[in-house]
């Protein structure tokens, strides 16, 4: 059965799946869905999402799933195979176990120091990174295509913090060529879509002014699977 | 080489890896820091975190890895593992994936689908419950043993937004006996420390309250592995 992934090609939630899903050269069937007209709320979608996961949710609280699976960019990705239901960061990491044996090893299986390593860093991009960088791709990029104002006081804040935050990246990256050693992880995948909203902004220079954070920019981002995703978004 | 891990024993963030580490009948060295007295930024301290990861924070930016790794209890739980230097919630994860064949299997190790819901139920520890609870649990528990005042409309508010959490949990333990499915997993025992501390304030009320969830509580808080962490509290 093939895996079937619904959500926004030019969400960075979604395009980190994609990549993903590219990395390990999995089949997939892609549902986008169009969260601006409310498509994830028809019933069309929610019968979709039948599996018992996503049904506590839906029917026990319909406000927190939204809050809880809705991104900044208001994009949904979820991913079915078979009868399970997945979303949020879970999806990425079940794809590199599951399938730990087709494509490009993205949790170091077996060495469980570099395991442990991708998963420290995978922490550090939910806990310190995308928190930074998430409300910069907000005002710079989602802002505008509404139509709406950015909030230049949010953006500056959120520069700092980011600028704080790629410091230590910096420090790490002179040291080891990817995040979590040797080898190109998840830890690293995940830093992937946001940055790639950030690099289309005056904020690039953020990640161009630090030479080993630039050249780890460089180096993940002309990764081929990652080439092909952001292809599909033009 | 044993396991070393660096903690406070009343903190959650490192009662949390002790119950871990019991359910998985690991030996282990336990070196309690205060955390209180800054024992967290004493040479010695430092000295013995020298691993790479580790360093990188410490060096590139110390105030950055403090606000990372210091939890709301101001505690730094870490663990050590020959020269693997882990911190936050990758140590758990860890622990249950390295000694996945001792004590019991905490990650539903081979089986795709339960291993998944365990991750997916892990992120919504980390997303909703934690940010709900761990402010209650500062103010009706840390504040006074520092001799300070508890803010109420903090309580209040997140005992709302527990309130509200809570209501998903309840919808999916009527169907699961356990959150990621039949057995109890990581997921579980990740919510075990903040939910004991909130259980001893006028608070408790929020578990109790809902059939599941309290049926859910006095289950995985008897287990024998909890229950002698608990004892070492006291």
């Amino acid at each position: 059965m093939v895996l079937k992934l619904y959500g926004l090609p030019t969400s960075p939630c979604t395009t980190r799946v994609l990549a993903c899903l590219h990395e390990k050269g999995l089949d997939y069937e892609f549902v986008p869905i169009n969260l601006l007209g409310g498509e994830q709320k028809k019933p069309a979608f929610l019968e979709k999402n039948v599996s018992l996961i996503t049904l506590t949710f839906f029917v026990s609280n319909f406000d927190l799933i939204f809050s809880f699976i809705l991104q900044p960019f208001g994009k949904v990705p979820v991913l079915e195979d078979g009868d399970l239901t997945l979303f949020g960061t879970a999806i990425t990491g079940y794809i590199a176990e599951k399938f730990k044996d087709t494509g490009f090893d993205l949790i170091r299986y077996g060495d469980y120091k570099e395991a442990a390593l991708v998963r420290v860093w995978l922490e550090v991009e939910a806990q310190q990174y995308n928190p930074a960088i998430q409300p910069i791709v907000y005002q710079c990029v989602v802002m505008p295509r509404l139509g709406k104002p950015s909030d230049q006081k949010i953006i500056d804040e959120s520069v700092e913090k980011l600028g704080k935050v790629l410091d230590v990246y910096e420090g790490r990256l002179e040291k080891s060529k990817y995040l979590a050693g040797d080898h190109f992880t998840l830890a690293d995948l995940h830093h992937l879509s946001y940055t790639f909203n950030v690099m289309k902004t005056p904020y690039a220079s953020l990640f161009t002014s630090r030479p080993y954070v630039k050249a780890s920019w460089e180096d993940i981002s002309s990764r081929p699977a990652f080439v092909k995703v952001c292809e599909n978004i033009k």
